[in-house]
């Protein structure tokens, strides 16, 4: 596939994985599921389809040195660096931008650097499909098939069939919806034609930068002006004088849900989030009783417990307990219910409010 | 009351506490009750009945650094040292035999240096009632009110009514039974006759050294032997070559269960053994939830959690849980349910096993 980039949005936080997840070491950098951290595998199972050198990455300055130690086969000048957090909208743009200016004729992957992904001839089989779909100039999404009717999700509704490519259905998109409550949730499942939105999008350069100058034509202009100047002494100061003239939003508001031509293609490769420590528990392997050990150095007696995952890296030691999330660190220790993870971020909430930066 | 002395058992280990306790800090060191540790409390109540000068205690030689330093009033020869762990009857003839030599008129109160008394003057009274019922050559047990029908405990029969002092009766012993099943301690708890044995017993040193002659008269001989030796600088030498020839014995087994003339007090100042994690929950001021956060530093979060006990000195987050033991040391975390903290000692047997000395 010729001028086929990836564009791995690494700049993420994800409080929901404290304490194990923190301002300076987020989720993407942990080794939650394989050995390596989510940020490696989101390389590594871009091969063969994509080279190191059409992988870009866009994150946050201070991640750099952290994402050039998980992925040193990637060019320096493949990593893009926000001057600061301006959520998804202006940070797809300006990836958009620097590949369309080494390469006009680039098609762009969106993808994830902390999602996980079981089925990855699968994902690469999607991703090449995409590809083709969007040479048309069309936006392709990729929509996960829902198991469950998740409210913590978008949805996407499909469509007239399109076209069958690599046998996978490419459907016209019926637009967006945000996350739902219970009840929407449950009839989009049982409806058949809903998707979870991923968040992995692919769309030409010229196409993206079209809808760009269509629906935020100042956030484009912006990005015009710091586009002039990539790959020249200047491009520093022109970026940072404009990144911070622009508006943070995220691109499912600023593009997707109004955009012209979408499509979605809806899979089944094993995506999971990791957006809670229940969600991770889903992912991992667990013994008999239903018990999960991981961490770096994790050593564990158990007796009589069932449904729990146990992440650290000193002695854990449980007895008669159930459903229990266990996360020790060398500062915190977290004890939760598996039903009540999505509570973590109010614990970092209350360390924000406390001033307890050490924790965060 | 004349020549009347303490002889704290200080020598005991706690796996069950495990893992705060451990071997070379074991349970009475710790600060698990009051701001100071067992050990010290023990002492501290003790006060105005016992000067410090007649507080022994006896205990093996790894731990009198850390016992002079929680009670430094105590004089140095007041510690007597055991070379090797011998059980509870060689400590208790040792004690007897030493506090003899000095004061042949001694009465000894044999005590421990782990337990929880809510009550103190309530114990104090129990100790000078006891005082004067063994001057007579009577044997006298404080015998513990029960309230459960614990299994985990010998229990003590009483007889008639031999005499009221200071307000508490005291009773013929019909005897020592040792742990019983659960119908039995049942039966035990209805019949209003019973009482736990606390191990704490009160005699004549005279009395005490006649016992042992009549019913160990081995160990008998090499305490008397050693005793001879109390004072002068052939004592550290007496010591070891007798002391490796006695038995390992408990007092309960050796002494009391064949002894004449005993008696019991049945007494309720609010003791606890804190035998283990469950009763330290049940010691401990619990918030309205019924949580409880106690260690050196400990700081807590918590949501939507009850009737936990949270031990530690680091940051402990609690999300959704009930009925929970969480410890949490700088090498270890226990996660136990409530119901289940007697398993604590399986869980040192097999670190034990798997020679994990680190851990014990």
């Amino acid at each position: 596939m010729e001028h086929y980039y990836a564009l791995i949005m690494a700049g993420g936080g994800g409080t929901r994985l404290w304490p194990l997840s923190r301002g300076t070491t987020p989720k993407q950098f942990l080794p939650l599921v394989e050995d390596d951290s989510m940020f490696r595998v989101s390389i590594t199972r871009l091969a063969p389809l994509f080279t190191p050198d059409r992988i870009y990455v866009v994150a946050g300055e201070r991640y750099l040195e952290a994402l050039r130690k998980d992925a040193p086969e990637i060019p320096e000048a493949n990593f893009i660096l926000e001057p600061s957090a301006r959520d998804s909208a202006p940070a797809a743009a300006l990836g958009a931008a620097v590949i369309a200016k080494r390469d006009p004729k680039a098609t762009i992957a969106i993808l994830t650097a902390d999602h996980h992904i079981s089925d990855k001839p699968g994902f690469r089989n999607a991703l090449a499909t995409a590809y083709e779909l969007a040479q048309s100039g069309t936006i392709v999404t990729l929509g996960i098939k829902p198991d469950h009717p998740a409210t913590g999700f978008g949805y996407i509704r499909r469509g007239e069939l399109l076209q069958q490519i690599n046998g996978l259905g490419c459907y016209k998109s019926l637009g967006f919806t945000e996350k739902p409550d219970k009840n929407r949730a449950e009839q989009f499942l049982a409806s058949g034609e809903y998707s979870w939105n991923s968040g992995m999008f692919i769309w030409t350069a010229e196409t993206a930068l079209r809808e760009y100058a269509r629906q935020q034509p100042t956030m484009h202009d912006h990005i015009r002006t710091i586009q002039a100047a990539v790959d020249t002494t200047t491009y520093p100061q022109m970026l940072a004088a404009n990144w911070e003239k622009i508006d943070k939003i995220s691109i499912d508001y600023a593009v997707m849900e109004h955009a012209e031509r979408m499509a979605v293609i809806p899979v089944d490769f094993g995506w999971n989030d990791v957006g809670s420590w229940e969600a991770l528990y889903g992912v991992l392997a667990q013994d008999p009783q239903g018990n999960i050990t991981k961490g770096s150095l994790p050593q564990r007696i158990d007796i009589d417990s069932r449904n729990t995952l146990v992440f650290g890296d000193k002695l854990v030691v449980t007895i008669g307990v159930e459903d229990l999330i266990v996360v020790q660190t060398d500062d915190a220790v977290l004890i939760c219910h598996k039903s009540r993870s999505q509570d973590v971020k109010k614990v970092v909430e209350q360390l924000k409010e406390q001033r307890k930066s050490e924790y965060l």
